[in-house]
């Protein structure tokens, strides 16, 4: 039998994918060689998932790779039409980010609370300033997002007694964790959650349903002491409404992980704005994140090798896989 | 039946006191007025904790309050000989900071696992610097200190999956929540707690016993890479070891909230040792808690006037209320 061709786009860092070798002819793409090397491939690992060069590369001619697994949870920066109308499966990290992102939002939530950016920014001007700041416990959070990252923020939230309503696309009674999984429709019912929550999480997939949830209109939902907080993906956020609306002092604060052109240029507005905290998209990205994402692949490498089922099946026309 | 003299020693905001009027004869006291009200009261509220003018009076001449109040969890400000050998009963704020202090000490805990300070120094340069952080869950704590803010510390940072010892004075076994209560003895023996700990936490009272007990020779037996954190009482550490340390690289970091001088004076070395975070002793003052110590005070004022059992009553020996 002859061995199957794998291609792997990124290679700074390249993965150690120590498992694979000899069962594959290991092939590294960059941009500029990805659109010959692709027909080449029996299967592609996007190991820099932060480029588009797939999403422009795949529509062109020849064969294209019967499997593409993303190292990422998101696989938006993946999808084109000729993608998820072809017969090539995709996979995602699914699960190797849950927790470092919960804890990343915990860590948010609980800064926000007790104010530690202005100590920090006191601290730098040498003033011993005290204040009185927020209970943690007994507090609403709606996370938006109900996928293995959702659930683990919320879940984390609630353990330090965060009242925590978890949002999904549509309405899900019976949650063996949660009871109820609310539609998002419920964001924007009359005294909906949007009105009621002190934080509000965004760890939604992005998708043409998602893309740009977040805009004025939400932003005039929430209650002026409330603070927003995403980790899920820049484009869900209409980035101006929310600078306007803490400019504006509509809502108390925000915290942006991701942001709607990455990096965020040097010149970007964003930077001061007030009230908003700013971090280079790095919430699960955990010491030794990159070998825990590589094993995944491994792991899945060798049940497609043994013509076994994938684990983390994109559902490609949703844009994230499905909850089990 | 005569009305019985209540003293309250601070005015800077005064308590709210309601559920008294009409019950006692209030009379408010400053640190100027204090000496000569003193013998007058039967009852002492100690309002303004941060103050050594209660010790200062203590010893002079008269009678004395049949019974002492500190709005604070810590009783070293207040304590002198001649109050210890007194008959004097003295209760304290118990419970009130139990929960705040922990969420704080939980978000200090995050922010330094995954560099929040860093990412918000970053973000004033306008600097876009991707790093790896550390996961919290499957980190070691030791907790120093424990009573209810040490347990209340213990339960949350247990809940974001860090693995905690309790430390308190002396080791007791079958602990309902967490097994064994490790012996302060615990830290300091081969092999001890304070050298496989990534986060030390201090909540200990201060007693004779605990003064300078985090000093050079504690800092040497921590990881290099391991977090000190001091929410207790400024001069359970030397501060200069600690200091030191952090500029030797000896540990990783700290944050403090306590200080050996408060307010930690504009000219400290402390503001900008590196890896140093500092606040303003304020870990367990969330919005409303004043109100809440009031109340808990009219409480204890409410069983006092009708002969009832006080609650949080202080072991004036040990300086603190033993556990159950």
């Amino acid at each position: 039998m002859s061995k199957n061709t794998l291609l792997v786009f990124g290679t700074d860092p390249a993965p150690r994918l120590d498992r694979i070798s000899g069962k594959a002819n290991l092939v590294f793409a960059d941009e500029e060689t990805l659109p010959d090397l692709l027909p080449t491939a029996d299967a592609l690992l996007v190991w820099d998932f932060l480029s588009d060069a797939v999403r422009n590369a795949w529509p062109g001619s020849g064969p294209r790779p019967r499997w593409v697994h993303t190292a990422s949870a998101g696989v938006d920066r993946l999808m084109c039409p000729e993608l998820i109308a072809s017969d090539t499966v995709v996979t995602n990290a699914r699960g190797v980010f849950d927790q470092p992102i919960a804890e990343y939002v915990a860590g948010l939530v609980i800064s926000l609370a007790k104010d530690f950016p202005g100590s920090w920014e006191l601290q730098r001007q040498r003033r011993w300033q005290h204040r009185e700041t927020r209970r943690v416990a007994g507090t609403r959070a709606v996370v938006v997002g109900s996928g293995p990252i959702g659930r683990a923020v919320a879940r984390t939230l609630a353990a330090l007694g965060v009242k925590v309503d978890l949002v999904g696309r549509t309405t899900r009674e019976g949650d063996p964790e949660f009871g109820r999984v609310h539609g998002s429709s419920a964001l924007w019912e009359p005294d909906g959650l949007l009105g009621v929550a002190d934080w509000v999480v965004c760890v939604a997939p992005l998708t043409d349903a998602t893309r740009g949830m977040f805009d004025a209109r939400a932003f005039g939902r929430m209650k002026p002491d409330a603070y927003f907080i995403n980790v899920g993906r820049g484009q869900l956020v209409v980035q101006k409404d929310l600078t306007d609306a803490l400019i504006d002092r509509a809502i108390a604060g925000a915290a942006l992980d991701v942001f709607e052109e990455e990096p965020l240029p040097e010149e970007s507005p964003v930077w001061d704005v007030p009230n908003l905290l700013v971090s280079p998209h790095m919430s699960g990205d955990t010491i030794g994140w990159r070998d825990a994402l590589a094993e995944q692949f491994m792991d899945n490498f060798e049940r497609w090798a043994a013509g076994e089922p994938l684990l983390n099946l994109v559902d490609k026309r949703l844009g994230y896989v499905p909850v089990g």
